[in-house]
């Protein structure tokens, strides 16, 4: 991992896309390309240069693939020049704002490349806690895919997993949503008497599958739908109907409304960690150049547990 | 309006179902015909008999023309023999429940019929002030979709209806969604800053067009899918993902889990009715035989405010 990190600048590989993208992501619609940059910020600013050692794959970023349509909170990258955005976890160089000096490391949104100078820095984290592995701050301590159902067991829960892998992640039961020929029929199954909490990632006929199986004043946590990003269309959710007929409780999230509460989060999250009573998968692929293979691998549910890219290890 | 109430055996006109219904309900699927009854309790009986007043139409009753398939709070009709039901107003001529007396008032669910003789006394009300047309007791003091937006002004709210008419029910503004061919359209004019609330009583492609103008944190109270009661298979909603865009929250409503709260809710809309706060329009068909047409009417948006059959005066 020679970062190229000497001098005043310096060469800078970056992941950026070729093109907008339709259907399923492939590696060709990416790019590793050799930028530069300076490590020395320019007097007066109040931002940030950071050396990046984990980036997060997350589903969403299929969303900013495509020219982002209609109404969203994300924003589509740009093709052929800016690397892709996303979580990571970073080891500051240089800092013009008194909340972070030389030598922290970070988590939050930077880029896909080496090293990266950051403006905005709302969304981003110091690490306080460095006794859990620093790969965790790209998923467990942010994302919730993984997390969600491990909390439920840890809350008494029987919990079922909807995975796009055969990973169970400690749940009493587990199934494959994409190898499911009949997610009614499996639902039923696992679940005679009903659902009362889905914890929403997939959408589609998961999702209308699920509102068949839901029990009266049952609840729906939506987060994400994996299942649709691909599409040019989405899939039509038919049953809807269901709301009324079971009085059920739908509520739409995103992370970045709760980043306050994010202390109170490692206040709970981390004793778990360090008792083992949170088991936690990650996939780590070595390398920027590796990037783009992984990122799109999300897709194909190739992945098992959290997908990282490891840039450097500090 | 004869109706036949004299000694013991009387004639008792009823309107059934031919057979379970498939698209847009036609009067030709229905039929009044001629039963008989006892006015009179059997010895211990808790049930009581009554005259029924007026009948209520409402949008819901079209679910129970087809046989329910899948999970739903509704049973279907039982056709050739059954009247059908629904909510109505009518008279207790004899009762058997220490609730009840003979010459009461009431509303709540009855059948499509002369008399009836009701075992199942739940979520029938006795009907304590009459300085308000009986009939209203089939609407706005059960029906919510005249209410809601009218509360709403009340409220301060900003109002614009999406109705089946032209009837604009003192909003600030009205459209009809079955007339209106770029419902997107007209949603970014009447809210050009998107919507907080929206009251869902149509579904399908109007709850996809609301969808993509709701606000942040925007809520809908789910309570009805009357453009989706007449298809085979429900209309795809395609823009959930808005849900996470946005943050929406949306809840299913059926009144029956309201009961409880029904003294409150008197004690809020009859001074509105006394002082003319509420505008009620009500569109009543003379005689149950002329209930079938008025039924079907709903679904073309013939009826302009509530569809009530008056079967007798008192």
């Amino acid at each position: 991992m020679a970062s190229g990190v000497v001098g005043e600048e310096v060469r800078n590989k970056q992941v950026i896309l070729k093109d907008y993208v339709s259907g399923f992501p492939k590696e060709s619609d990416m790019q590793v390309i050799n930028g530069t940059m300076k490590l020395k910020l320019q007097e007066g600013s109040h931002g940030i240069v950071v050396k990046n050692l984990y980036l997060s794959c997350d589903p969403y970023m299929r969303i900013r693939m495509a020219r982002v349509e209609g109404p969203s909170v994300l924003t589509s990258y740009t093709p052929g020049s800016q690397p892709l955005t996303g979580f990571g976890v970073a080891k500051v160089l240089d800092s013009g704002h008194p909340n972070f000096k030389k030598g922290d490391l970070i988590w939050g949104t930077t880029s896909w490349e080496e090293c990266s100078h950051i403006t905005e820095l709302e969304g981003l984290f110091k690490i306080e806690h460095t006794d859990v592995p620093l790969s965790y701050y790209t998923g467990i301590l942010g994302a919730v895919g993984q997390l969600v159902g491990q909390f439920a067991k840890l809350m008494g829960c029987y919990v079922v997993g909807s995975v796009g892998s055969k990973e169970k992640f400690g749940f009493d039961e587990a199934f494959n949503y994409k190898e499911e020929t009949d997610l009614d029929g499996a639902l039923k199954r696992y679940f005679p008497e009903g659902i009362d909490i889905y914890f929403e990632n997939v959408g589609g006929k998961m999702l209308d599958a699920v509102l068949l199986n839901m029990r009266d004043h049952g609840r729906i946590a939506v987060c994400g739908m994996v299942s649709q990003y691909n599409l040019a269309q989405p899939e039509g959710v038919q049953n809807l109907m269901c709301l009324i007929y079971k009085r059920i409780h739908m509520d739409g999230f995103a992370f970045f409304d709760y980043y306050n509460v994010y202390p109170k989060f490692l206040d709970v999250v981390l004793p778990y960690i360090r008792e083992g009573k949170i088991k936690y998968v990650e996939d780590i692929a070595e390398g920027l150049d590796s990037g783009p293979a992984a990122l799109v691998g999300l897709y194909s549910g190739r992945n098992v547990g959290k997908q990282v890219v490891l840039i450097a290890r500090d």
